[in-house]
């Protein structure tokens, strides 16, 4: 199926070139022009010139983008090129409303699937995503092929918003674990306790996880490489915020996170793993 | 190594039945004496007059019994009677403090270990325990073969009082992930998504845990059966709290949990399983 990527970023630049391995990609573009041009070269694909231009030679649009706004503006620009039977699939992680709004833009000429993933940038090197993809079924069956060569695994939530909420869940949890795990390592220091033999007892029992085993032993080194970057978490948990707001709630977790990652970013740590969240829970026992 | 048990309740007796079916028990005592008068029926061992009494007759004597002031009197209760070279092992959870203070009382006449457990009622009933000892790890030692019996893992952390501060460590950890998967399950559930397939999903990748994959399928169906009581975790994190003030420092998942659990007791569900902590979660987005 003849496959377009949009946004060729972080995300984006490594799932062009699994796609191109597996012979689907025929065409990227790029908001800097020097991207895609680096990209046509390398992979032998075409450059578009606009959106329009890539909707105009492509069935499946892919989307790796930053922002919910991005999302809106690039879905109005391949507008005038879209043909019919397309399929527009949103890889971003952006607001559940985001994806609603986007689908009802292309409702006359496209269907559109939210798709945000997670597995970070190491997932999007190897194609090893897991990919929750909210939209019509039938319409993600006939792009699976494609996609298996982008993601590992591939689970359809429901009607379009679901794959964004799903992601919004992963990442309301993700923040919590990381509460969880820092601020335990950070009381264990304090007890003067020795943190392998914590992580390794604590990690085999009923407060056992997957955050414990893989970041807890650089955590204790003080080693903060990502992995998931504190800025985009960060991100991630705005919009949690702003859809938890919908329903006039604040989650405490959520809002404590918020701040933690607001600190730390404003200390120069945004770019460092998640797990540098320690950082603030050792500052508590420092005097 | 004749054995005695302090403390026939939920987790003492069926660890004495444990050591008797391994030949080492000899004698019970319970502060409530028709409990240890059934298990001296039930078991055919000595029920002791008084702790002073049973230490006359055991080298390793067992304690479990319920908060730091039931350690310490029946630590001061056994004194008349300790032996030269018995070892005191307290099962309970208390704090590091009461562990290093239980320690001291009895330096003169024996060797304390504070060997608080994991695992809960199942645990203690099949044998397979997790222990997280403080004190002399030569003493440890020559009980292992008396605690295989009761434990299928004992962990040796560092001097007295270590094994009650992992045990802290542990409650603040589960503490963070109880809020983690019930924070992100109650928002699941208001964005109307397939829970058992969030469970999934989300069990899988960087988010996942064993509490999510154990009791995320019961919780989703409001069903909270202990598992570990609400009312025991409050307990365990008022003695976290407690140890962190003597830093000056409040942990603000374990102040956030305090809350949510007296609350979950106030209104009578202090005998539920932790996770019950998803009916405070689910309130936020009840009008």
């Amino acid at each position: 199926m003849k496959t377009g990527v949009i946004g060729l970023g972080a995300m984006g630049a490594p799932m062009a070139r699994n796609l191109r391995r597996a012979g689907h990609l025929a065409c990227v573009w790029n908001r800097s022009p020097d991207k895609a041009a680096q990209l046509r070269d390398e992979l032998d694909v075409t450059a578009a010139t606009d959106p329009a231009d890539l909707a105009r030679q492509c069935k499946l649009i892919i989307l790796s983008v930053s922002a919910d706004a991005d999302v809106l503006a690039v879905v109005d620009a391949i507008l005038p090129g879209v043909q019919p039977g397309t399929i527009v699939l949103d890889t971003s992680t952006v607001s559940r409303a985001t994806a609603q709004q986007a689908a009802a833009r292309l409702e006359q000429s496209a269907t559109f699937l939210d798709a945000p993933v997670s597995g970070g940038i190491e997932g999007a090197h190897k194609g090893t995503l897991v990919m929750m993809v909210g939209g019509d079924a039938e319409m993600l069956a006939r792009i699976r092929p494609v996609l298996g060569s982008i993601a590992a695994r591939v689970e359809h939530m429901g009607p379009v918003g679901t794959g964004q909420a799903t992601k919004a869940i992963n990442q309301v949890m993700a923040a919590g674990i990381n509460q969880a795990v820092s601020e335990a390592l950070a009381f264990a220091e304090a007890l003067e306790l020795p943190l392998d033999k914590i992580i390794e007892v604590l990690g085999s029992g009923a407060a056992g996880n997957w955050f414990l085993t893989h970041r807890g032993p650089t955590m204790t080194q003080g080693k903060y490489e990502p992995g998931f970057r504190v800025a985009l978490h960060h991100k991630d948990l705005a919009i949690c915020k702003q859809m938890a707001e919908q329903f006039d709630v604040a989650l405490p977790v959520v809002e404590m996170t918020l701040i933690h990652y607001r600190r730390l970013m404003e200390a120069g740590f945004g770019d460092e793993d998640i797990s540098a969240l320690l950082r603030e829970k050792r500052a508590m026992f420092e005097k």
